[in-house]
């Protein structure tokens, strides 16, 4: 059966969604994660949007050797350079290079004539070559783009060596017919379209993204650009786990196979969901609580006699129940750090393997059964894996009372200096909020207050994200503990930390 | 242009899913607000499942008018006769009966010959008929059903009355291409098929039922059956929002159109979302909170220079920022009852009108804009709309204090008799619930606690959901305050009280 290429842009496209931009450490950790689930070629990110970005795909390339590591760059010398240089330590390393071939996005955003797109991406193909053998060329807003001038463009790279030919709906506006129309004409109609893969890439804003994906792969693509949870700008992009349940389920409508290990799929998504903040709705295929009708608790008597009446996939075979508790109050030091590697996570210095075994343990006491959600909690925490770190949780005491003002009294740290602060508020978490903003006075609005269970149980740790916007710049902070103030606190302290680190970042928009 | 029937079933089959079951005055808010936007049929629920469910739909046929009130029943004269009584009072009502025609259906769910099943289709098509001229019929899972019979079946009961022939892919196993193929032949094949509205049901699986029911539509579906946000059991129905707003913005490819009034939507989602508990994610098509770029805060500079650059539809077109500001802290008891009477809400009694005014007093006090969904959480609120309530909180002290335990006290009624409980937990909320335990004992399980705001900023109120299971049995509870801690105790006791009241319900699987 012939191969279909899965490729995951959920540390590219899926970061530039609202908030969900990811550090270093959390890149390496999905890039590990992605490998274990035998993706084929991982995105990084686009190295010429921040010393930051370039550094994470650099780290990715150094930590991650069975998938093709790529990163995204503009049809520009600079940003291929880049590109070219985050992905050197990678065993098989790609550069995406793209530029818009439709007329409203040629005129009113490039401002070129379409010769200069033709030529620019031409050159950017030919340079990319230098870098690497494996060179990947987006048209974007392919859907609103003229076929003739698509073609000449396809045809042109070609020449100059791109091995990807990647069409995007940038827009989510196609139609699964029209979609696998466009590719059948492409295959058709661009000279030695057999001598490249064609890939789809297609946004979900119409509530079509797999659907358009997959009619592309039934007209010939061997490529899908997807994202694990569908995470990505506005509605996102076509869901990896949707994409690959369906090709597996359908095998005999598809006659492709992926080589993802599709048990890796749930705890992708978790993972990503917690680095990210994003919530997964319970009602979401594959990867939402019920997803799986006889996983939420329901029996309906007498009728899954069969379990085959109502179920087409087995929750197991997407990674349902994966989380082996491992882990327990008399676990020692080095079967911490073990089940850490095992989980991808490398903690980069002796100080934070130690800070995070003394949050292990302080966990431990307070909560009967650690999971490997419960460890990446840990890790993700200030504390263990510092970013540029100006405020920091020292003590916090809270009091509610029903016909009272909720009041709270905080000792933080602003730099190295200890601050004591105090509040009342509309509730507890008003009050820290409002007691950390008497010293911080970050005069940002609070966009979005969210708590997540990390596991079942009610002495779980909530996870609080907490997404604040200040002069069109968004970000989103995250804080795990048992104690929802607690971790409502640091959630605050973690998203304003992120707003003082103060780092210019190009949001490219190829798909 | 050629109308497009939008049949909502997020009361029927999106109940289904677990702990999303509705009050009668849940049921008829949504129906008032499903009629606000002009939805053609509402499946209001399954008059056979329980009194509850009878009672709820009877509620609804007696408060919508302008759209047709829709029950669903198995093949069976019990069930037909209580859907049949529950929709009397309806301007325009609808019978909704439906079969298996699958083999693994018949032959493991029913144990009936296929004859069998074609006889049970005559007689309940007929029997629906003496109640209304309007009955539609579904063959559960007609995606696995032989089309030879599908066919027999189809034209016996177009030949017995049916007005409607609905054809769900009951395991959402199907692809759209494949979809259409099956309405292509289904509408050449069956005698008299022009004669009835073909309509087409679709689960959310493999991430396709939007994409398949708009191929049935391209094929001759009329009607299509979906619901709000995509709930339903497991990964859920076609979302109504991402359908309605497909064939609008592709109307060009679809060539029909429907009459919702699309600002509706927004609000309709808010609403669903509020009173089942499920939320939405912001990478959800069209009323994810990220669904419009440049609503999420982020200003690409230079790139939105044309707004058609990167956005199919405007924002405000699906009803974002409808939340208009009508009520302040001086606003009166007949304003507010104005206001909720927009809002489709009608409170039995005067009891509970005074008992809702009183919280919206205090809430004005604590937070300084009411929008309407501070509205819906008020009358959700267990103490205004009181279902059959054994527990109720009256007081609540919780104490965080870094390096102490979390503690909590409360005093809830149990009936009338007031008791104080105290514990140890933790966390505050961990504590309350332990507290709670103390007294109730109900031995279920947390599977799930979440916090939402119901609008923005810091004094916002919170509303939590939290999932309760036991023996099988799932429900969610509510609870909104601007004190999350409170907000939990209230979620936790109204959990407690869905659970206490004991009442059988059937889950009909159609599709």
């Amino acid at each position: 059966m012939e191969h279909l290429i899965i490729f995951d842009t959920t540390m590219r496209d899926g970061e530039q969604s609202p908030g969900a931009s990811m550090t270093k450490e959390e890149k390496v950790r999905i890039g590990k994660q992605l490998e274990k689930m035998r993706v084929d070629v991982i995105e990084a990110g686009f190295a010429a949007a921040s010393q930051g970005d370039f550094e994470a795909i650099h780290a990715v390339a150094t930590a991650v050797k069975d998938s093709t590591i790529c990163s995204l760059a503009r049809a520009q010398v600079g940003d291929i350079q880049k590109a070219g240089e985050a992905i050197k330590p990678a065993t098989r390393g790609r550069i995406h290079t793209f530029i818009a071939t439709s007329p409203i996005h040629m005129q009113h955003k490039l401002r070129m004539t379409p010769d200069q797109v033709l030529q620019g991406a031409i050159d950017a193909v030919k340079f990319a070559r230098t870098f690497t053998d494996d060179v990947e060329f987006s048209a974007e807003d392919a859907v609103r783009s003229e076929m003739d001038f698509l073609c000449r463009v396809f045809e042109a790279v070609i020449k100059a060596g791109a091995k990807t030919i990647n069409v995007p709906d940038t827009v989510g506006y196609s139609i699964p017919e029209l979609w696998a129309d466009r590719f059948k004409t492409l295959l058709e109609r661009v000279p030695n379209a057999d001598q490249v893969v064609w890939s789809t890439h297609c946004h979900n804003d119409l509530g079509m993204a797999v659907a358009n994906s997959l009619a592309a792969v039934k007209a010939g693509a061997r490529q899908v650009e997807c994202t694990i949870n569908g995470l990505g700008e506005r509605a996102g992009n076509a869901a990896l786990e949707e994409v690959v349940m369906a090709i597996q389920t359908r095998k005999d409508y598809f006659g492709v196979e992926t080589r993802i290990d599709a048990t890796q799929i749930v705890p992708a998504s978790r993972l990503v969901s917690t680095i990210t903040g994003y919530p997964v709705q319970p009602n979401k295929a594959v990867v939402g609580a019920n997803a799986f009708a006889h996983e939420s608790g329901i029996h309906q008597d007498g009728v899954l006699k069969h379990r085959e009446t109502y179920e087409i996939m087995r929750a197991q075979d997407v990674g349902w129940h994966n989380n082996r508790l491992t882990l327990g109050k008399l676990s020692g030091r080095s079967a911490f750090r073990e089940r850490l590697k095992e989980l991808g996570i490398e903690l980069e210095s002796e100080v934070a393997l130690n800070s995070a075994f003394k949050k292990f343990k302080e966990l431990a006491d307070k909560k009967s059964e650690i999971f490997d959600e419960d460890l990446h909690a840990i890790v993700s925490d200030d504390a263990v894996t510092p970013t540029v770190e100006q405020y920091h949780l020292v003590s916090l005491t809270a009091h509610v009372e029903t016909g009272e003002p909720p009041y709270a009294t905080l000792i933080i740290t602003d730099q190295d200096r200890e601050v004591k602060c105090e509040a009342y508020g509309a509730g507890p978490v008003d009050a820290t909020f409002k007691a950390i903003e008497t010293v911080v006075k970050s005069d940002s609005e609070l966009l979005l207050y969210s708590v997540n269970n990390v596991t079942e149980g009610t002495d779980s740790q909530g996870e609080v994200t907490v997404r604040l916007s200040k002069g069109g710049r968004v970000v989103n902070g995250i804080g795990a503990d048992t104690d929802i103030v607690i971790a409502s606190a640091k959630a605050y302290l973690n998203a304003l930390n992120k707003m003082t680190a103060t780092f210019a970042r190009l949001n490219p928009q190829v798909g």
